[in-house]
């Protein structure tokens, strides 16, 4: 039997402590006491002796008071998927735990593990007298229904079980039973598990659900809004206190396991950063070498991290107090935090993603690097750390109020240097984008000042 | 812009030294250093001083010796999907990273994260003078190119990109071209990407593949065994590691801390326990709270972890030395383990998967605990935890030799007591089954001999 996945169950590997590491150091007794009593006497100078991180950020309560996404919020959401399922006439929407599981049913990968045995989540409308109300049922393996019945899901909700020598989709087939017709699938769903409820069902037609079910989650309310920009500005101080205590001839590895430290200390759940020093920097999704950081680099930090289930997505390229920055890295430097704010002064609510991501790229090739500009602008932000809508060439979506995105530039000479800035924006309810991270400063400003 | 997942980036929550406890305690230097001389007198006396963890399983290089698999038996894989392919008059497998983009192309979730941008790995078979052979292609977003010719896929690789504004599945038609027809895409696929595949090949059938396809998988190889065997082994004895560790009283998140410390020490990836006490182990997935073991409880340790991507799975139920296990928990032990006996014994080579489910269960029924056996008896294992084929009461698959399976019969009363057994087995060329485990004693003896 497998488990479901343990959170936070990987063993630290990174010591990040100061003892263990002078006990290495250490091949004697004697030897060990010596080195103790200087490091006691250094530290006394500089402050308590105890097995610290070594990046202390401070920051594990500046979340704390954020509110999480409240019941009558749930039940809204459910409502609102129900009008659009009979707008469409749809009779259903089924969804796996994942992100459009946690934002209808407060049901995350992380409260239920995908298996090969469906945990299903469905949505029937419900209509009398005008009125259309929303009925939740969770499809569950049988065995495991007293742990599905302990998930949150702020609902009245009605559970239907499938022995283990049975086939989930026919149960499923009772669940929706007198429901024929057009079935909405999450398009996040296996594809084994929409082939499983289309052979049950084979009146009805297993579709991908329609846009409008994945619109209701593209405008962010004020609560997520709220979580989405705290989430947003203690990565960017995490990123400030690591960059701190950074020094030349640091290797990747260590900085970025400074860099969960300092995430995981500031209260992120699913932390992690791209650590890129370099050239390694030109390969926009990693290099897999272990390089140490030289005075001529620029290190890349791409940070991201969840509070409540929303995410942050936060990248500062930066430079040491004695880095030797190559002048026309530095140009680059530049020229790509202009475009970031070229793109931000051009999105408006009423615009085309496709102008945002235009802007940038036009900045760009005034200055002759957009060829280096390899991938999108952005993209949306929420539960998942890329979401609809996108910003980039071929999307002509309109932006609204409410939507967020995120703001990413970057040039990239591979063999040479890679540098990528990124901060969040929401659209304000007067039609203006607005940095997630301006309550702490908003955009880098500069290499040294990220 | 997303990172790509890095791997044990999570932070020790845990602190598993000896030193930081102490010096924890300590509030002053001089008592830090009275407190440490102690220790040393005290480590001099049972071994070498050094920032140890808790649980010491001696077993880092237990499976170091195992060959993972060779380049060869990847490209004999290619080929015998490619004839696969020819069989079923089908014209390409398309396949996300996986489990099955691992086994056919060396491309796990782990190499290349899943995000909404497509990679896709693709086999089409190459026909002459009655030879099949294998072409192996990569779709893949054009920003990350460069990244994903750094995959370490054996075979002479084609790659196609697609550029961030444009329809990435128009780029996998051109890559197809000139080969319509059925088109095979893995079951595990995400809707949206088939979805994608349909729209942009409106004259191809973009079907799930044949059952067939993955049986290429159900029967391992000898490289295959070998791996199975080593992870088994070595998660078995780290379980028997920590089992002399635990005492009244520890709390099932410590306990489940050393149990990861225990399987990483060991070598041993994605590693993690389903760590459960006393009545928790009557919810087979886990109940989310944190009891302290009692004298009156059994811990039940669900453990997995990977080796060359080749996963574990053993489950023990165990009790102290000091352990007042009431006399019918005992009973129900014992009962548990007759029926994982009876199964092994059950399990043969042309005999069908419920029939050894059905063993289990009917020795169960005799005992009059059959109604608390909830789940089905097995499953198989390889680079899933789960996979197929499965040992429950509705499948009339028949066993062959080099098929791997758990058994892992439990008997579960809530709010009073959960026990499980779990050992993997193998069908050896003789038809018979083999304990995964048998290197190091296989079955447990007894609640205290595990």
């Amino acid at each position: 039997m497998r488990p479901s996945r343990e959170k936070n169950e990987d063993v630290c590997k990174e010591k990040e402590y100061i003892i263990p590491v002078i006990l290495k150091l250490s091949k004697t007794p004697f030897l060990l006491i010596l080195t103790l009593c200087t490091y006691l006497l250094l530290s006394r100078t500089t402050g308590p002796v105890k097995p610290v991180p070594l990046v202390q950020t401070g920051l594990a309560a500046y979340c704390a008071g954020t509110t999480p996404i409240g019941s009558s919020e749930f039940l809204d959401r459910q409502r609102r998927l129900a009008e659009t399922l009979v707008k469409h006439n749809a009779s259903a929407y089924i969804a796996e735990p994942g992100a459009n599981g946690l934002f209808f049913f407060n049901v995350s990968t992380s409260d239920w593990f995908l298996s090969e045995r469906p945990l299903l989540l469905i949505i029937t409308a419900l209509q009398s007298s005008g009125i259309t109300e929303a009925n939740v049922s969770v499809l569950t393996p049988k065995f495991e229904s007293s742990r599905a019945k302990m998930l949150p899901i702020p609902a009245n909700v009605k559970f239907f079980t499938w022995p283990e020598h049975e086939n989930p989709y026919e149960h499923a087939a009772a669940a929706l039973a007198g429901m024929p017709g057009v079935i909405f699938v999450d398009g996040s769903m296996r594809k084994f598990i929409a082939d499983g409820l289309q052979k049950a069902l084979p009146t009805a037609q297993v579709v991908t659900s329609s846009p409008e079910v994945n619109k209701i989650r593209e405008r962010k309310s004020k609560v997520e809004l709220n979580i989405l920009k705290c989430a947003n500005e203690v990565t960017l101080l995490a990123i400030r206190a690591v960059h701190k205590k950074l020094h030349i001839g640091i290797r990747e590895s260590e900085a970025r396991s400074l860099m969960a430290v300092a995430l995981a200390d500031a209260g992120l759940q699913q932390a992690g950063c791209l650590t890129l020093f370099g050239e390694n920097a030109a390969l926009p999704h990693g290099s897999g070498t272990d390089r140490a950081l030289s005075e001529s680099d620029f290190a890349l930090f791409d940070c991201t991290g969840s509070l409540h289930g929303y995410f942050s997505d936060v990248t500062r390229t930066v430079a040491l107090p004695n880095s030797k920055i190559p002048e026309e890295h530095q140009y680059i430097w530049y020229h790509v935090h202009s475009a970031q704010t070229a793109a931000s002064r051009a999105a408006h609510a009423g615009g085309l993603a496709n102008q945002v991501d235009e802007t940038a790229r036009s900045y760009l090739r005034q200055v002759g690097y957009d060829s280096y500009f390899s991938h999108r602008l952005g993209h949306g932000i929420g539960l998942e750390v890329h979401e609809e809508p996108y910003l980039h060439g071929g999307s002509n979506r309109t932006i609204e109020v409410s939507h967020t995105f995120s703001n990413e530039p970057g040039v990239y000479i591979e063999g040479k240097v890679g540098v990528r800035l990124e901060d969040c924006f929401f659209i304000n309810s007067e039609g203006k984008a607005v940095f997630l991270t301006d309550g702490v400063g908003g955009q880098a400003k500069s290499p040294w000042s990220p």
